[in-house]
This record gives structure tokens, sequence and C-alpha cells, in this order.
């Protein structure tokens, strides 16, 4: 059994995790960290998992996590990781950063987006952004330092990958509209979370292209496009709970017909268990993939604008953090990429 | 493996036993039935299946549930399993009607409560009313035709039987107030269920003890005080899509403290894996069972009114449907009742 | 016009009387206190107000608030209306507490519930409970200190008056079920009012018989019955922004049809204009009032079990704080008490 | 007193054009009609309107409606218009259209986008487009036959006009996302309004360019550019039930700065009461507007992209139907376009 150690366990990234690994067949979770709950048991501060998880909160003990632990998942504010991975990596452990240190290659970006330092070169040399249906998964193999991409991300690389490796869209008219649940924000005392201003209500965040996934969604269809790309990012929240919808406005550089699209996406996701391209003509809607490390796409072209239209849902807190971490801890250690996710079936309603 | 049909297949609860059954370690679905939508995929119905549930609905065919199945679910509006029910159990087959055909041991009640033709006597004399952990497992196990109890029925026995069993509570004032979620009321194209009436809103339904659920619970708690039980039974509608709180309200015949009662109900449920009492002190939540079978029960004692107050929270489709039918099937097949239902963990948030 | 000054504005109940203040002919606000908003206009903090409201936060400033105002709304926690309102009063102020400092008129009530020293008997003596329906207008006219009922009292005592009143029922039976909306909860930055914890949940607060606004509705009703009451009172709450459901369920002394209790009720409230009975057979919905200062109530008898079921709904924010904190005011300034109040139709849907 | 007739009132647009008209101080609504609902009082169907709006549906009767009404406004499926107000018209009534019989001046382009027979040229040819900030006001105060624009296109059309008339941005690149309350929807008993379909879920509807109010706002943002202008339109379905956000992306022509543009929005929209351009660097919110007939606009422009970024909202059933309507009443027969409208205050939360 591969021994995992969840820092940050109480967050909702951190129980989500938490859950999911309980379902896993070849983990078993030995340490559980948080700060704000530390010495309390799980099932405590969530009683949900009551007869499901056994494990009493730790304040951050590295010792004790290198001695447990054969993989640590990261999930705390960006600038811990940098510290943290550190030590873990020397004790020979692989690490999974759900946080954004790891995940511009750009010194720069970094520091510019999250106004922290970045990590050292040789940290940050050492790290891999795993997309595993975009990055190469032998990269992901290959690496003990896994960087994990922002919810918000994956689900607009992945709405855009096969339009732009196929060369079907210019580059550089790349609008996304992005619809996020409020589980997205963390589990926040903040007056922006609560009930009443959220409920009957929509509204931007990071308005005007000021939201920070934009440079790691740049940074991989730059990678794709092979030259720079710049992209048009404005998320909104959605009085829901779970789900990203991406609504993804592109401009074919030929006409081309929503049935050529189609083929050409579901071609280029053949291989990808969780991928699902939804049948032609129909659309995607958030809930279909609510508990589950599924991404479903719709694809359809405006005959009018001659602009071609994406729709990509995830659950942000499974495909968008805990199942796609899982995901990426499979691959590294020579399992399966859907061990342990797979056999989950959206609940509905 | 048992080969299960499920009749009312796309219904909220006809395609919940749909979801669970694909995550049973013994049971194949073979057939599944839709006056609404015979003729489609079920994925064409359900798109968040896809990839997991290869099925066509089709019309209601006996002889072709009878060739292909082992145990025949139906979920149906009440009347269509006595029709049913009979032709399937002459051929040898398995029934777990979701329904209120078989619940009411007395035929004059059901059609009261009903307004409809209760089934002939040598076929309502073979069900049994299967609430696992209060009725007799070995009479589920033996019979072929299962009554699977009403949602809010489930909830307020399990609140109830314990204090009742003992003795600790006047048998007469037993109140209960039930908040259910809107999955409750089927997918119905019905104005009341439009989600700009029920969202922002709360309301009672069947107001003034009308509620067909009600002889259901008097019958088993009746059975339980040997001697004719009367409730107070007061359902409410609440903007939730899955779940049922109920608060029940108990006149203690002598003093006792919470820790005694907490202590009772704990016994009581003591062997039973589903069954979860709260710490004492602690107030359970919907959510805290959302998406599982288990039943979550806390227990208070006012000590200015000497009233015990119990709160017990299922979700409404599975331990209030899917799930206990599937509870239901394990026994009647000699499985443990938890096979295929305890690998899961509630999600949440 | 009446010059008025708001303590603790920037609350939800503090920007509600705000509110409807700017739509009342007779009132002028003048002055806006917040401890967390000092220095901002009203409408930084509330930008649906603008151009509506014109006003700047200032923090508290008794002579400010003496020299410019005549009555002084006070919407702050409990234990701070007792220091101010002996300044205001003393200054020939009229004062209004939307808290709970002057609600119990035993000091070892107030002190045992809330854990905090009591109004001086000089002071608790002059202070009015201010329930116009229920408590007298007179009274409340010539006070110059008025307790504003709690929002789950209000409409609790107005369910049970014209029962307890004409003595149909059992006063040791009085059991209340409440559902609540979240904004009764405040505006505070708390984990239990995270959007995630309270969407798709249901749960009851200060369960067993421990809320605040049992002692204040067994005060008003034991003064109606002319004998001590104690009552069950079961808070819940419910994910709606706005709006309470009161469930009562009390025990007939002798039998009565609904249309005779019905009637009982229309009788007691015929001249009340912010009550509306429910036609008999119809159910209120907490929806019907919101946005006004509005009661509706319906009543039915459970003829199995002899008991009388009263529903009532109000907007919380409104009748359960600034609305009936304005109908106060405007009978303790000898304005017709629906003064700014009766133009507002509910919102629907 | 202008004497009014609401076809279609029970429909939630027609029943906010009666609550609405009901507190306006120079109009009695003498009529209302319902085609599912006649003969019953409209409190019947609508329990909240108790003690406020005491009428009686009919069956439409033009003759009793033009012996009653000077105006008439017309809230029925599309088609019914064009039959209706010719007949008003004749009669030397006012007519107001809440569907689209009458927005597109283009025969063909109704055919196209409704599926259904035009107007006829010589009724076509009196209506008037009327959206006030807009289209001109002298032309609204001389017509009887008023087209009141659609929800989604009146706040997509207030987005952009003082772009696109100061020729700031491509004509060519007009990308609107939009975001609506399911009460656009209307009052249905259709299964895509259920609350277990909406609630915890997101999705587009006529995805593709293909939704009916996209002719009308190229039609009128053709008449300000001069010169033919096609859009991409792509609106999505919220878990709300009021409301409307649309995120409007523009390339500009030249560098500009969020400063110059919002100081250009603000000149354009000076005189427009019901619009509110939000403060610089604030970001608007659909409930900043509910329950109101404003529209608040945000601006902000990407440096990174150079694109201009515009958020508007505004109350799809008040600004986007009954309030907008009853604006350009008010300017059809001679009064002040706030008439009845700017005494309310947006409700929050």
């Amino acid at each position: 059994m591969i021994r995992a150690g969840i820092m940050g366990a109480t967050g909702y990234v951190g129980i989500e995790i938490t859950r999911l690994l309980h379902q896993h067949p070849k983990v078993k979770v030995t340490e559980v960290t948080s700060q704000g709950n530390a010495g309390k048991d799980i099932i405590e501060v969530y009683p949900h998992l009551t007869s499901k998880v056994d494990l009493t909160a730790h304040k951050i003990d590295t010792n004790r996590l290198i001695k447990n632990c054969d993989v640590i998942f990261i999930s705390l504010p960006h600038g811990n990781a940098i510290k943290f991975s550190k030590i873990f990596l020397e004790a020979g452990k692989k690490v999974i950063d759900l946080g954004a240190d790891f995940r511009l290659k750009n010194p720069a970006e970094y520091q510019f987006w999250y106004d922290n330092e970045s990590a050292p070169p040789e940290l940050l040399g050492q790290a891999i952004y795993g997309l595993p249906e975009i990055t190469s998964k032998e990269a992901i193999a290959n690496t003990n330092l896994l960087a994990n991409p922002g919810c918000n991300a994956t689900a607009t690389i992945l709405a855009t990958a096969p339009a732009l490796k196929n060369k079907i869209i210019n580059p550089d008219e790349c609008i996304f509209d992005i619809k996020l649940g409020i589980s997205g924000g963390g589990r926040n005392e903040e007056l922006k979370n609560h009930f009443c201003e959220i409920s009957e209500n929509i509204f931007p965040y990071h308005f005007g292209g000021r939201h920070r996934h934009t440079p790691e969604v740049e940074q991989e269809l730059s990678l794709i496009a092979k030259k720079p790309i710049i992209i048009q990012f404005s998320p909104h929240l959605i009085p829901i709970i779970r789900g990203i919808l991406v609504t993804a406005c592109f401009k074919l550089l030929s006409p081309m017909t929503a049935q050529e699209v189609h083929a050409l996406y579901a071609k280029a996701y053949e291989n990808e268990p969780f991928i699902r391209m939804c049948p032609l003509g129909t659309v995607t809607k958030v809930k279909n993939v609510r508990a589950t490390n599924f991404c479903d796409i719709s694809v359809q072209v405006d005959v009018r604008t001659q602009r071609l239209l994406v729709l990509c849902v995830i659950d942000n807190l499974i495909k968008g953090g805990a199942g796609q971490a899982i995901q990426n801890m499979n691959i590294m250690f020579g399992l399966p990429q859907t061990t342990g996710l797979d056999q989950f079936i959206s609940m509905y309603p």
C-alpha cells in the first residue's frame, strides 16, 4: 500500500483528497495535518466521515510525515509548498502540490502574479505540470515533484488543446468565460462566502484579466501552439457548491462544420478515459460530472460568425483538484491512471 | 450475478437504483423500463451516466422481465405494483416495490389513504414491510414480495423505535416535523416543482395530518408499542435537492438525562451498520448523509419541558428509497445487508 | 420630519431599517453608525443603494446622535443598548432597541439566557415590549424605550395568541418548530454562514430548547394565558435568505372544526392590517410575505388527533425586525402604524 | 388615471406588470386576462398579492379590453400580439407588446428566427422598438405600438452602445456571455424548470448562436454603428430566480485606459436615471439591481489584451420586462419616464 500524507486536510480540497483516497484500493492515508484543527479527530471537523475515516489531525511535523508517508499531498496557501517540498524530496518522498508554487516555469511570472518569491531554480526544475491528458504522462511518471493544475486552468486547457494543436483557430483570439462554484474559493470565514451574499447573486472575480490561473493556461497553450499565447480569461462566481463550466469562444481559421470539429476533438481524446465528448447537438451541464473525475466537452460552430464554441465542465474539487492529484499520483507510482477514480458515478439529481 | 430489472428507471428513484446497482459487486442490471422514454438509451435521458450505463429503456414487457431478471424493482405510481407483482411472483421472481401498494397490512387503510383498490389478500399476505433495522431480517430474507418503506416513514420510524420499545415516552404524544428535499416529489413537470416557486421558499404539504406516509408509520410504531398509535405528522418542502430531517418531539414518561437516552439509542442500534449515533451534544445535519445509505441520529432532552427531542437525517433517495431497496435485496438473496452500499462516503460540501 | 439615527446600520437589520426609512414619508435618516465601516459612505458597503442613500457611517458618537436625531434605532449586539439607551433617554430621545436588552421583564431571566448583566430596574421599568398586534398600542405610544421583539418570537406569538386567549388549547402543550432563513444569523464572517455549509443543508440551532427567543415567547404567552407557560421551541436553519415559517402544534381542549378556529383567528386579527388570514384549506408559504411587513397565518385541525396546527410566516428582516421597529416608531410618534410600510407589495417570484 | 389592461397577467412578467402598476400613481389596472386561470381572482393564483390586488382574470375579450382600457400590455407567446394589436390600435388604444412580434423591422428576420408569419407591413411600420436610453424618446412618445425589448437584449445593448457609438471598439468582435436567472424562462410546467434539474447546475441554452434575442441586438447595434453588425451571443441559465449579468468582451481599436472608457460611458448615460455607472475598480453584482428598474454597468480594460470588458446587470423581470414596459408607457403618455418606478430601492440581501 502507498502511504499518503495530506497537508491541509481540513480544507475543501484536502478533505476531498482524504475522502477519495479512502476509496482507493492501493493507498492508505497515514497522516493528515491541519493548523486550525490540530489535535481533533477528522470526524469532529467533518462528521459526515463518521465510521469511514479514523484519523487525527496534527500540526505540521515534517519528520513524522517523512517517517509515515511515501507521498505527500500539499494543499496549503501558496508559498508553503516551496518550503516543505524541498525537505520531502531530499528524504526521497514524492510530492504533489495542489497549490501554485510550481505551476509556472518562469520565476518572474510567478513573482508577478503571486507577489511572492519564486521557488529556487533547482527545485522548480524538477517540477512537472501534471495535466495528464495534455502534458507528458512519461514526465509525470518520472518526477517526484508534481504541480497539480488550477481548477479553472484544467477546464480551460482541456477545452482548447485539440483546436489549438490542430491549428484550426486563431491563437490570438481565445476568449474564456468561466462560471465557478463557491467551493472554489475555499473554506474561509470571509464575508464574500456568506450565504446571503452569494445566493441569488452572480458576479465576476479578478475582473479585467487578473485571475491567477491566467499565466498557467497561457504557459500550457503556448507550448501546444509553439508560440506565445495571450488569452482573455473572465471567471465568475455562481451560487452552486461544486462545478466549473468554461464557455470558450474561438475564431476558426477556415470554415469547418461542427461535425468536423467534433471528430477532431473525439480523436484527440480517444484514449483518455476521463474525457467524455458529448454527442453533437447536445450540451453538457455542470451537474453531469459532479462527484466524478470526468471532464465533459460539447462543441458547436456558429455558422453566422464562424466562431467555434466549446463548453467544458468539471467538478472543481475532483478533476479540478483532488481527483486530478490522485490521477497524477497513480501515474507517478506506475498504477493505471484510473485506479481508485473510475468507480464513481455522478450523483443526479 | 443477480439479474435485476427496474421498472420506472427514469424517475429519480429509478435512476438511483440503476446507479447504485452499477456499483454493486453481485448484481447486473439487465432490464430497465420507462413509459415516457421507451426506446431511448438511458444516457440520452441522463447523460451523466455516459460511459457507465449501457442500457436501453423499454416499454413494460412482463415476459421480457421474467426472462431476463431474478429480481424486479418496481418504481411506479401506486396501483401498478399490485398488477405486476402477481405476474412476477407466479413466475418465481422476487419483487421489491418502491411504492405504497404493499406497505399497509390493512386493506381499508390503503383504500382510505390512497383512494385505490387494495391488493387482494393472498398477495398482500405475502408482503413484508422491509425496514431492516426495525422489522425482522428473517422475514425479509424469506419473502419474495418486499414493500420498501416511504422515505419520510423510514426516518420517522428510525427516530422513534428505541424510545417506544423501551417505553420511555408517552406513545400518545409523538409529534413529527419533517423537512424534505424536492427530489422527494419526483421528476414531474408540475408547477409546484418549478425552481422559481421552490427557491427562497418553505411550505408544508398535505398539511393537517393528511400525508400518506402517516399510516405506515402508525402501523409500524403500533407493532413496536403493542398498542394503536396515532401520530402527528407534518411534512414541509425545503429548497434542497436531497435529504430529510425529522425533528421528533416526545414526552418522557419519567425524568431521564440525555446521556441515558443516548445510551439507550446507541444500544438499540449497536449492530446496525447504517445507523450512526451522533456524539452527545452534537447535532446532525442533512448533508452529513447525502449520497450514502446512512441514517444519523441526534438526541437531546429539554430539561425545562422533560421532552425528548430526536433528530434523524437520511438521503431520501438512498436510505429513503433506492439504497434501502438494495439493502432489502441483499437480505432477500442471502448477502450481507451492506453489500454494494457501504463503500460510499458522503460527498461534502 | 422625524430625524432618525441607526446604530449598527451596516448589519442586515440595520441596512433594512435604512432602506425602509428612505421610503417613509415622515422620516429622514440623519445619522448612521458602524464600527466596522466607519468613515465609509453607505453605498461603498452596499452599492445597491447607489443614488438612493447618501449617508456616511460614523463611529458611535452619542453627542452627535443626540444633536441630530429624534429617535435612535439600536441594532447592536446585546449589552450595548443598556449602555446607550440611558444616555439617549436622559436627552429626551426615543429609543427602539432591535436587540434583546429590554425584552425580558425579569432580570434573572435575562441574565440566565444572555449571560450578561441585566439593565438596571429603573431603565427596564420604562421599556415596553412592542409587538403591536398583541401588546398594548397605548403602552407603545407612551413609552420612550421600545423593546422590539425577536424575529422567531414575533411569528410564534402571533401564531398562538388567539388560540391561547380564547382558551381553546392546552397551554402546557405548545410545540413550535421554526424554520428560519440565513439572514437571521446576521452578516458575520463565520464558517457556519459559508454558502457551502448552508446550501443543500438543513439543521437545528440551539437544539434542545436553548434558543434565546424562548423566554420572551413564554413571557408574552404567559401574560395572555394569565398563567406561566413553558413552551417547546425548536428552530432550524434553512437555505433561504429571508423568511420564517413557524409550524405550531397545539392540543385542542375540546373538539373544534377548522372553520371555527379560522373564524376565531380572523376575528382576533380583524383590525390588524399586517395580519392576513389565509383562506381555509390553503397553506401559506414563506415567499408570500417576503419584502413586506405582513404576517400570514394558516390554520388547520387534524381531526384524527384533535390537534390544532397553525402556520405563520413573516419576513424575518421586516416584520421580524426593521419593519416592526418602524411600525412601533409610527405608534410612538402618533402616526398610523402603517405609515411608510403598507405601500410594499411582495416581490414574486 | 390611465386605465391599463394586462393580457397574460398570470405569467411571471404579467404579474410583475400588475404588481408594479399597483404602485404607480397615475395608473389603475382595470383588466387582466389569463387563459389558464380565467375566472379566478388573481390572489387565488398569487396569494402574496392578498389585500393589495383586487382583480379577477378573464379569458381574452377584446371588446371588454377596448371598453375599459387606455393601454394594453400584451404578455403572450409570440404571434398573439400581431393578431390583437391591430384590433386595439384601430380602437385608438395604445399597445405595449412584451413579446417579440414587433421587435424586428425586417419581416424575413422575424420569420427566420421565430418560424412564424411576420406582422403585416402597415402594422410593423407603426411599431417602435422602445429601449428608452438608446432609441428615440420622441419616437416612443409618438407611437401607439411599442415593442418592448427582450431581457437579454436590453442588457446587451446597454452594455455596448456607448463604446460602439464612440467608435472605440471593433464592431466585428462583439462577444457576449449572458448569465440569466430561471424566471427568464417563464412559469411553464416543463422538466427543464424543475428545481432538481436547475439547482447546483449551470448550462447554456440555444447554444451556438441561436438565441432569439440575437437579431434584435444586431438590429439596434447596427443602427448605432451605421453598418451591419454580427454578434456572438451565448446565454446560460444560472440557478437564481431573477437577474441577468452580461459579460461583454470587445477589442479596443486603439489603446485606452479604463478611466477614459469609464468617462465615456458616464457621459453617454449622464441623463439616464436608470443607468448607474459603478465606480472604477468596482464590479457590479446581479443582486444590486434586484427589484428595481436600474441597470448597473462596470467597465474595465485588460491592459494585457487591449480588450474592453463590460459588465451589465438588470432585473430581467423589471428593466428586462415589466419595468421597462412601464417606463415606455410613461413616455407614451407624456409622463416623466421614472413615474412609479423610481421609488423602489433594491432589497438586500
